[in-house]
């Protein structure tokens, strides 16, 4: 069931925003304890399969993978990398992909239309393809050349958008042929991109921190509601959330003058879902920081050095941690969550 | 433990092949059953560590994750994709290299060399750069690109070398300035391999045919001595193996005149473990068989139609499952395993 944050209707159909224009969140109620829930006798994710909104009749062809979460002691801190860019289409969108698709089988919805800096619309590109679903997509002009390949093998329809990323956002609005899946608005892609904190506390159970990666917020509200739900289940603590955004593109916190060009995946500065995303700041005592190109550039050169095989939008929470360190905010033996989020093989 | 196959040497270091020229094997015991010696508190390569000749304190920082199976059903047959190439560095390659990294950690060996058709080559030059190891890799003069920048990018020593692959592996083993590690020798390879056929027990179960691209034979035989190890745990059926070839590499069956340009990942004429690989072949009641360019190209179409994202030589077993249906190979129900090597982010 879908709920307006902002008039409390509730829908049952797939919709983007409420008559009102409030944002939907999805609303669920769970039977029984965390560990009974879980489906043991899957080793991928439909694992979490209980904790989803979908029905098992229309779950999309792909499986997605259980992301490995790499630990590392830097410093008396423990580090963990989730490394989320090994998805199917090579980054952590699949995850919010995974549950839309289901939503759209379910409702026999043939063709739809999304905007994106790139991952989102491969990753709907590819699951689109895979379930005879037409995929419009609406992309800036400057897209790396290696994403409009893989987006064109896929055969998704390419509208390449000149100007800024709202720009594009506002005529995939605009276009009326087909259904319009903004996965900045849509509420069940929080509910896939929460399996990661799921994923998280099986693997290793509670974490201080969470350093994430935050545009529109689609993982960062997707780990917050996870690990609220996680929360209630088994009384874990919530981890402080850090959202970590670039320079230019600052919604959260003050915004610099200069403007990122490396951070072109959360290079977005009006997001809709800002509002919910403060609460979730301010709930978890957690804040918003930026980083620069150069310091991205370090994190990145850094992360590669490490055997990660990343792009460089995905550097900016190690760019952080870096800061943060450095500035004592981590106590001894603090574990600190840095979901790496997309693949560096699509650009390189 | 290894033990040369044909003079029954035992040697403690590693080392390629025996000082009597014969090659070498793995040769462990498993004390515990199956389900006792899973370790099930992790949901990834390190579920299996007790079937590995590994060490605990000297692991891989990088950590593998256990590889999804999509199930489908074609024309009564069931069957099961295996995502390979969702590794760290694109490829099944990685599930050698874990296994292969850990020893030379374990030995305190600080430089290396390899020779490779791009993937070997990547997964060692992305392990080795995350531990410190120096890599040298041999590449054929043609390898793409993608491939290039991404050795690069990790720091890799790059030999090129003009010629066939057969004369990019006499070069690497002319050099003298590395321990050298040929995967195509090395017994460590196929322990990790052979991780994929504890996996697909753990997800599906028997399998009755398994489907392996081969041209060293890394995957295939490393699926072999998994599924024989597991037989032995527990009494489970061995699938019938059947080895997929390239047109004009066949080693297992009758040479091509005609030479494929897509399978460069399995053109390799003379694989050392041939009579090996024979063995497995007749042990098993499975067989050989070749496929063409065209049929590879129609293959690997039809895979990015279902949304694998994989590179043109992934789509032999498909290709060669194709030829298997029609001429009515597989009785109804048959499960059959297809394993995608490769990803497709890397060449595209
Ligand atoms: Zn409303
Ligand atoms: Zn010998």
């Amino acid at each position: 069931m879908l709920k307006c944050q902002k008039c409390g209707k509730t829908y049952e159909k797939f919709r983007l925003v409420c008559e009102c224009g409030g944002l939907l969140d999805v609303v669920m109620e769970f039977k029984g304890s965390f560990e009974r829930l879980l489906k043991k006798e899957y080793l991928d994710v439909r694992r979490y399969l209980n904790f989803l909104p979908i029905n098992e009749g229309v779950l999309p062809k792909l499986v997605l993978p259980i992301t490995p979460t790499v630990e590392m002691d830097v410093e008396n801190v423990k580090v963990l990398f989730k490394l989320e860019y090994l998805m199917p289409s090579g980054s952590f969108k699949d995850r919010g992909t995974y549950v839309t698709i289901s939503k759209l089988k379910e409702e026999e919805i043939k063709e739809i239309s999304i905007d994106s800096s790139g991952n989102a619309a491969i990753s709907f590109a590819l699951f689109g393809k895979a379930e005879g679903i037409k995929v419009h997509v609406f992309i800036p002009e400057h897209t790396s050349k290696g994403k409009k390949r893989i987006l064109k093998l896929l055969g998704a329809e390419i509208h390449e958008i000149k100007g800024s990323r709202m720009e594009v956002h506002w005529k995939a609005r605009e276009f009326k042929d087909a259904f319009y899946i903004s996965h900045w608005y849509n509420p069940y892609f929080l509910e896939g991109t929460k399996i990661a904190a799921y994923e998280i506390f099986e693997q290793i159970g509670e974490v201080d921190y969470a350093l994430v990666p935050t545009g529109s917020g689609t993982l960062f509200l997707g780990l917050y509601k996870g690990f609220k739900e996680i929360k209630n289940f088994e009384k874990a603590k919530m981890p402080k959330l850090i959202a970590v955004q670039a320079e230019g593109y600052e919604s959260l916190c003050k915004r610099s003058k200069r403007k990122s060009k490396l951070a072109e995946g959360i290079a977005i500065p009006e997001p809709p879902r800002k509002e919910q995303m403060l609460k979730a700041l301010k709930e978890t005592e957690g804040f918003c920081m930026s980083v620069s190109d150069s310091e991205i550039d370090r994190a990145f050169n850094d992360l590669i050095s490490m055997g990660f095989l990343i792009e460089p939008t995905s550097a900016v929470v190690f760019a952080a941690f870096k800061k943060l360190l450095e500035r004592g905010e981590f106590e001894k033996g603090s574990k600190v969550l840095l979901p790496l989020t997309g693949s560096g093989l699509k650009v390189i």
